[in-house]
């Protein structure tokens, strides 16, 4: 969802999709080549691509990918999945063979305080009640699965414990796609000997779980058992790691999973296909959507527009340093997106003064784009700046703007998706386009650090080149579980790093773009299935809370089936 | 799934399952008059109605309705899910137009102990591999809804608690869709101010849940909206029932079930429709399909079978006092399954004795059978009683079988129809149309007692009429909930007994016909929004345990996505 802050009087995000007219998402998957018989219906408007025709397409060339991410976001809203939405709107009114990669949205924000993650305005991705709810089941089978295994845990304890599991040293929580602030911290296992062994436990919401982590990076059925298989849920009284394999559930949890692994195909409201698929969050997790999904799309698309979560510090990061390593992609092009609104909360002004003009906050915010243009930069890679447009911006201080950039030597496009659909993103793609068809323009790809650097060089590596910051600085913990990890040989697993989305550094009072800053590190989880150990910086919640109005508050649906408050 | 015992090699229920050739859901559908345009696909073999189709249904004349109930079920199998499905395979070859409703499974057992809820050899549901993990995401749509409450409800408490709720006195639990007996006790709320109200709590399989009671009883998205809005959740620090209206998010619940609520439609091996919607336990919960599946089939066929879960003791007992008054509709027949492996065990004989002979056990067993034709009398309803025949099962076993049921004025029939399909119910199916159609039998069906009767008259009405018992002994607790339900003006609702399966009495030790015991309730739980008062007779778990060897172990899928151990 995206607020546009206005005046005049504009549709909400779900009055537009009502009033959409949906086309068969039969005649939508025609466009890029699947016939009826290549999908698994969901209604008229979703459906699965079977994993029979994504075996068919590994000998076609790759499409050209283009990955959208932003400056660190604020309340004032960047609109990043518009502007992505937008962008693939435009690339298809171009005539190019387009297709989108999104996440999918997870119900604890939809309930709670954010809304959901269907875009916006006129650069929506529909049918986004059902996207935003339960979808095709995805989030609920990840969540099975991952809770299955919890219980066959517990259940191996108190059935003997043949593996000799540590109850004090397991790893695997459980999850549930809410947020439940009160499951954070629990103690099960309670009432006596047939009710379990007490032990504390955790819940964390499925979008931070390893069981998603593992599931958007694996690349089949055969990866994806693997994968589960190598999970390590626990240490047992020797230390020694617990895996799922010992437990023999593999198979079992891998079945659960067995038609969430198909991505879903959806449309925009301009008729562009759209895979959606797998949602992990960018600051407690890894932040892009499937794997498997964004490969098929290069697969069947001349043009992927994907989409990593919250700032490049983020999302963007962890799509480069993780998911491109791990599934040999990499972009052609990347779009960074920011707002004169976000930019100048950067820049010192406050939410409450943001419909004012302010060239001085706004010339002040700017290091925070600054910052990230520098970290696409890094990368190697080819990118351009999208403005996306608030009706509340002054010429003024799009004058500015675009002033700044020119100073720079930074490419950028006014982008009015949100308003205009797909017509309002046409500059922008035609410079993409030109970037991503031009052989003149370089692009040397690479990570920001080699598999083989110690976990803390790792981490020092995105800190200082991605971050802004200075050191990185180790609690006892972590520095105790960095020798375990080593001991483990985990050290070649690219780092995952969970940290506030606000700021550059682990603070997220602090705006704009800080410097000298050192990130501390709580403590390291290493997640052997997904395939990298994750590191949290700072008191970062893997279980969110409700605000104390949920945006549940304002849902309803009436006698006809008629749904309001969802956006 | 059932098991039938024998020496020659028969396929598995999962091996005949797939080598079945499925008709496209749209072809069934047109069947009983449903279009393409009625229908929301889920794959090619799966479907919801579309509640707009349903809308155009209620002027139809309803057909006739068939309940399926059983014996007193034991380890030995008696097949109640196999008999409905092939009796309406039965029904079908008789050219009548015939619809099966039936409840979904949980993934609980199905990972558990217990195997899947779709029939077994030649009278199944499928495709099963579906129906038995996720289906059409029902369970997890109410599990999610279970749970959003729960969290909206701690939330309100942690937001300054407005309502003055109890934290003591909260009575909605968490709940999910799975075995795990660590859940069944557990603290929440640790970790401090940021972190919850620390609070006892428990976690409830899906289908024991009020939400899921509340789902199968309610007839449109309207009554849906009321009976959650109902949902007495706790008790204010003055003792005053807090309801879901009062915290304001009944909307937003009945919006997360907008799509559950749609029937699910399937096929039979020999193409019979069926609806599979809704499903709670018979044990510790109601035990029937939803209402809306139930009076939707009515409306489109002129036949329905449907089943209610376990013994006539529970899931026949509660369709016909509750599901039969809360609906307005009766059944114009009820089969009783027996089989003479379970009766035999009824009789006495041990599990490892049942490969023999025994004409003894048998006549004493038989005692079990007698006592639920007693019951279907008692509700004034015709029956006949199918013996469900097992490969094992004695030709002298089978007369003395037909000689008891003659003695007694039974009416009976031999069904083989796990073996042969619907050709193995044809006789079982000519008597109930025989009685159906014949105006001179009579059908006089009422409940066993009046809403207007108090808590402990029901109660009493049930354990004598029903489980042929003398007494019920109410703990201190459930006399004092009793004088709340009381004050409260709650007793107008019928009971809902949880008691066990396996035994008549509240002992499931007591096997065959045990007389003169008495019934002891330990607790009440109003359900409000579904409309009964929840009795547990003895220690009741509402959350099921994983035994040693789940049947997960067993489950695999290949790199093709061929799947194994499943039943």
């Amino acid at each position: 969802m995206t607020l546009q802050n206005d005046s005049k009087h504009y549709l909400s995000d779900i009055e537009i999709a009502q009033q959409a007219k949906l086309q068969p998402i039969v005649k939508i998957a025609e466009k890029i080549g699947l016939s009826a018989n290549d999908l698994e219906l969901y209604g008229k408007y979703k459906a699965k691509i079977s994993l029979e025709m994504i075996d068919t397409l590994h000998k076609r060339p790759n499409g050209k990918l283009i990955l959208v991410t932003s400056i660190n976001p604020t309340p004032a809203g960047e609109g990043k999945s518009t502007v992505t939405v937008g962008l693939g709107d435009a690339l298809n009114r171009l005539g190019k063979n387009v297709m989108l990669a999104l996440r999918e949205p997870s119900l604890g924000p939809t309930m709670g305080i954010k809304g959901g993650a269907c875009g916006g305005g006129y650069a929506q991705v529909v049918p986004m009640e059902d996207i935003n709810l339960h979808f095709t089941g995805d989030l609920h089978a990840i969540t099975t699965a991952n809770n299955a295994l919890a219980s066959f845990i517990d259940n191996h304890i108190q059935q003997g414990n043949l593996l000799q599991i540590d109850s004090r040293k397991i790893i695997w929580k459980r999850a549930l796609d809410i947020n439940d602030r009160a499951l954070r911290n629990i103690v099960i296992g309670l009432g006596g000997k047939s009710n379990g062994i007490p032990r504390e436990e955790h819940f964390d919401i499925t979008a931070a779980s390893e069981m998603m982590a593992i599931f958007c990076l694996a690349e089949n059925l055969t990866d994806l058992k693997e994968r589960i298989a190598n999970i390590v849920v626990a240490y047992n009284m020797e230390n020694k790691p617990v895996t799922v394999k010992d437990l023999g559930v593999e198979g079992a949890l891998t079945l659960l999973l067995k038609d969430a692994i198909k991505p879903n195909i959806v449309q925009t409201l301009e008729y562009t296909p759209a895979l959606i698929h797998g949602g992990p969050f960018a600051n407690i997790a890894h932040g892009c959507n499937s794997l498997l999904a964004t490969k098929t799309a290069l697969k069947l698309a001349d043009y992927v527009v994907t989409e990593a979560g919250f700032g490049a510090d983020l999302g963007a990061e962890k799509f480069l340093d993780i998911k491109c390593q791990k599934g040999d992609i990499s972009p052609n092009a990347v779009v960074i997106v920011a707002t004169i609104r976000a930019l100048k909360l950067h820049g010192g002004v406050s939410l409450n003064e943001l419909n004012f003009e302010s060239i001085e906050g706004l010339k002040a915010g700017y290091a925070n784009l600054v910052k990230h243009v520098e970290t696409i930069k890094a990368f190697g890679l080819p990118y351009v700046v999208a403005l996306n447009r608030f009706s509340g911006d002054t010429g003024q201080e799009i004058e500015t703007f675009a002033a700044l950039c020119q100073e720079q030597n930074i490419p950028f496009s006014l982008t009015e998706v949100w308003e205009k659909g797909g017509a309002g993103g046409i500059e922008l793609a035609e410079k993409l386009v030109s970037i991503i068809e031009n052989p003149q323009i370089e692009n040397n790809f690479h990570p920001l650090y080699a598999s083989e650097q110690s976990i803390e060089e790792k981490l020092l590596a995105v800190v200082q080149k991605v971050y802004g910051g200075k050191n990185v600085e180790l609690s006892a913990l972590a520095r105790k579980q960095i020798a375990d990890i080593e001991k483990n040989e985990w050290s070649h697993f690219p780092v995952c790093i969970a940290k506030t989305q606000y700021s550059l550094s682990d603070d997220p009072k602090k705006l704009g773009r800080p410097e000298n800053f050192t990130i501390t590190i709580r403590e390291l989880k290493p997640s052997v299935g997904a395939g990298f150990i994750v590191a949290y910086a700072g008191e970062m919640l893997t279980m969110p809370g409700l605000p104390k109005k949920p945006a549940a508050l304002n849902m309803d649906i009436d006698d006809s089936g008629k749904i309001k408050g969802l956006f």
